[in-house]
């Protein structure tokens, strides 16, 4: 049997039953990219701009919702326009970590209604299994995926050893919502299984924030480490930078290193 | 030395110098209240009504901001007219579990600009230090405090053993911001430190409900387990209850405990 991280992201779309999951891997292996863009501004205008030049760019738009401070209905409207123009999916980073009960309001209520728009969201597998049950409630109806955080980027991470091994196997309790894991490699070494890995914390050009994130190259993290998507975002749109140059920069850091582990 | 857990809260005062805990305990002390109101309904009226009936008994109104379908500006500020109307403090359970740079975002701005309101919120340790510094650059300015969390009362939680020694370890980095934790008991036996332990998952008349949430009594929390605050949710306002009656009840099986725990 081929190892999952010597297939093709096409190739890999049957081992999954998820819809999120198969439409991820189909888009990434029609666009040709498996990079994230981790936009992180704090206006709508700021947010659709930088959104509009990096989207041809992307497979998937990972947004910290709650971090605009304009946000209102239209700017939903806006950028499921330009999903539909760029043709990338949504991940909204919400990292829910409470119990069943109440992530399921989290998820479907409020003023942001992330189950409405968002294709993917994560969770910390923190408090049990009844964090993903109470997510899947709502998410799974809807045709939504779910990624559970294995590991962290960040300086004393407490997610390691046996924390990531539970979120392991708390993933392959919920095959058909959970569909990967936010974590530094792939995970399982088992070649029945397959989980999408998304890589937070790469970069090109610098090693660290002033906030303890630690920084790792596309090259680390997808021929080295067998991860599946790169997640990057300062790296791109910091202040000073061309963000459409600098998105073609780690689109093709990103594709070559997957052609390249393809190959050996 | 005296245990703290044998002292009054008014006589905890003195070991510590952040703001909002000095405020607390002070006014748990003039209230004769240790009971915490987790309100987790899902519109304005639904939420201001019960808090306007229970704010008499309580020290602290905890909230899930993000599920409230019509949440606007006029929100905040008819909580702070209740606040003001009944005396109790604002807890966020935001349970932050992103990077530094990133909470603090979701802290101070975004929709919800929680660090402006909440007098005390919560973040799951799980990042690293990060987490803590960057949420700290923003609340204690303001005159915030924070809680880590570090066990977690639902089914199969992860934050057991080093985890939670981990939390502990982390908090002594930062007493001047970390006031306690969100736990099931109190975590230090070292007399010299004091921490604020507030209990979530306490209930006099159920053991757990469909999505792995568990329950213990004010007296398990209090007397037996030395926590200081209990937080009681459904309990309180589920559907048939006189949620005057119940919050009543509750105040008093918490208090008697902790006087229960003074004179042992």
């Amino acid at each position: 049997m081929a190892f999952n991280s010597k297939k093709t992201y096409g190739e890999r779309i049957e081992n999954f039953t998820n819809i999120a999951a198969r439409e991820l891997l189909t888009l990434m292996e029609r666009k040709k990219t498996n990079l994230s863009l981790a936009l992180d501004v704090n206006t709508k205008r700021e947010f659709l701009e930088i959104a509009d030049k990096v989207g041809p760019y992307i497979c998937l738009l990972k947004t910290h919702i709650d971090i605009l401070v304009d946000f209102d209905q239209d700017f939903i409207e806006q950028l499921k326009k330009l999903q539909n123009k760029h043709d990338f999916m949504i991940f909204e980073d919400r990292k829910f970590a409470d119990i069943g009960n109440t992530v399921k309001h989290q998820y479907s209520k409020g003023i942001y209604k992330i189950a409405e728009w968002a294709n993917i969201t994560n969770a910390h597998p923190l408090p049990g299994d009844g964090i993903v049950s109470g997510l899947k409630e709502v998410g799974l109806p809807l045709g939504r995926g779910l990624l559970l955080l294995a590991e962290m980027s960040s300086k004393g991470s407490l997610a390691t050893g046996a924390y990531t091994e539970a979120a392991v196997e708390m993933a392959r309790r919920h095959r058909d919502f959970v569909i990967g894991f936010i974590a530094g490699r792939k995970l399982v070494s088992n070649e029945n299984e397959d989980f999408i890995v998304m890589s937070p914390g790469v970069g090109l050009d610098s090693s660290k924030d002033g906030l303890g994130q630690q920084y790792r190259t596309p090259r680390n993290v997808i021929l080295e480490s067998n991860s599946d998507i790169i997640i990057v975002g300062r790296g791109i749109y910091e202040s000073g930078k061309d963000v459409i140059e600098e998105a073609l920069r780690y689109k093709n850091a990103g594709w070559n290193a997957y052609l390249e582990r393809l190959m050996n």
